[in-house]
């Protein structure tokens, strides 16, 4: 009999799965996702699917569906991806969808965009359960976000919810896409990693590089950067301020022009630094709401790192 | 047999009241508002239902219902508003709605906010009825702004839509809400004319009040703006300048949000700089959008000044 919804988030580093019964987390899966090519990539999301089930003493022939939160451009009539460049060979046109269900005789599979589907993880199982009107920000390498309003998850166009190109800085940073100022190019780890490494080439002193090398990374991951801040280091410091001064404006900016219940926040970085990054965003977008008496609610996920593939089991029915 | 429907949009120098019938404009009257106190301005309001019903042949007899868009804060289920700093003696607590019902043996009435008639008004009415996911922003004293997603007319926890106060130059010029850099604060007529008379003081030259003084005005009206525009003045070329380019970033930052399919500009400013005021605000925006091969079609009002009214008459289900 089927039972069980397995949700599975795609991601550039990991592919993480959880098995859901009744709302219920009772197994889940997580690796490396691998740099090879997009079938190496959909064998290790079936391989994950499969671990998943086992840690919750259930098989193939308990599922109900799947669903699957991807990066990239996600034509949910057709689970095909594309344009999802930080997975080996999601460039291109990959059948993900029709795949993963092919090696499950015909499950059901439902694809749509990762941040997305964070977002309805937090909204159905998480920190927005009270509230009908939410915004979800989530801040990793990029910073992505997903609307609810009314109860519903908005798409828009397709495209919802990017508050990571909201314009914060008429004319500042360079951003990923191209244009100047936006969100990302400030609170995306990756930015910051790019304005880290400028300020180092321009003499500026600090422990961020040493500190990555020291874990053996080869970028300032989340706790790279935690660490830089619990030391003390003043470019960390300099590049996190800014990161919160325009998480604050942008929040701001959607609040006042949605009116919200709530904000959530997100994302690697955000679950890292935690409640007193999260509490230094909310005072910095105080600052700039229309009605500041009856701000919304900033609150951490719930869910932490299993936000998306929580949701992706809420987008396909379960 | 009741069978019309009235609208009426109270603003700070007009009243304007509409009758409509099977969603056609069948008559219609204006007024100014009355400068002594709220009383006043409510048998205004009254006497112009009465003379647009007269225009469309009609009596108080045929009413169906009446709907008002007013400014200042609503109280939509008792129909009283308060806080309309630009209607005389309706700062206080006002009852509108049980006043004008009255007046009309007790026809139904349904008192919302101004802005968000005026957008209801274009989306059922006027420029916004091919689309179902629509902002509307109107540049007139101040920069308001309504949101219909899915086809619905958003309120959020009472004010979505505030796009006037969305910040778009952190530090900049000083707004009426005491915030820096909002958009209103550089698109609002108010707040250019505040500006002119700075750079006026700070010995800028201009003809913008020498316009004014010929025009028998007491402040920059749009037509005193626009007449200095066409004779080049530089000071009227710059601070429009500012407003457009204002007006691009805050709508690019609205549409990367929520991905629209239209965004209408209207208001006092917009609908008379009209067109080309349109079009350069369109090309501002796409400067700053996420997906610039898909923009949303950017448009005039159709019904230009009667948006309000006419939207009045959709709140009470005409």
């Amino acid at each position: 009999m089927a039972e069980v919804t397995v949700g599975v988030d795609l991601g550039g580093t990991k592919i993480q799965a959880v098995v859901v019964s009744d709302r219920i987390v009772v197994g889940q899966s997580r690796c490396a996702t691998p740099k090879t090519d997009a079938g190496d990539v959909m064998a290790g999301i079936v391989a994950s699917i499969r671990a998943a089930l086992d840690t919750a003493g259930k098989g193939p022939s308990d599922l109900r569906a799947i669903g699957i939160g991807t990066p990239g451009s996600v034509d949910a009539a057709t689970g095909h991806v594309s344009k999802a460049s930080n997975v080996p060979g999601f460039m291109d046109d990959v059948p993900l969808g029709p795949t993963v269900s092919e090696a499950f005789e015909g499950t059901c599979v439902t694809v749509d965009n990762d941040v997305r589907a964070a977002v309805m993880g937090e909204y159905r199982n998480g920190a927005g359960r009270p509230y009908r009107n939410l915004l979800g920000v989530f801040v990793g390498t990029g910073v992505g976000g997903g609307l609810i309003l009314e109860g519903e998850l908005r798409h828009g166009l397709g495209n919802a919810g990017e508050i990571g190109h909201m314009t914060v800085r008429p004319g500042g940073r360079r951003c990923s896409c191209h244009r100047l100022g936006c969100l990302e190019a400030y609170a995306g780890r990756m930015s910051i990693e790019q304005a880290a490494r400028h300020h180092v080439d321009t003499g500026h002193k600090t422990k961020l590089f040493e500190i990555m090398e020291r874990k053996g990374r080869d970028r300032l991951t989340s706790s790279v950067i935690a660490e830089a801040l619990d030391q003390g280091d003043r470019l960390a410091i300099d590049l996190i301020d800014a990161a919160i001064e325009a998480l604050g404006l942008a929040l701001a900016n959607a609040n006042n022009l949605l009116d919200l219940e709530a904000i959530i926040v997100g994302g690697g970085l955000g679950d890292r630094l935690g409640e007193p990054f999260v509490r230094r965003v909310e005072q910095e977008m105080a600052k700039n709401l229309r009605i500041p008496e009856r701000p919304p609610a900033v609150l951490q996920t719930e869910l932490g790192d299993l936000s998306g593939a929580v949701g992706a089991t809420v987008l396909a029915g379960g």
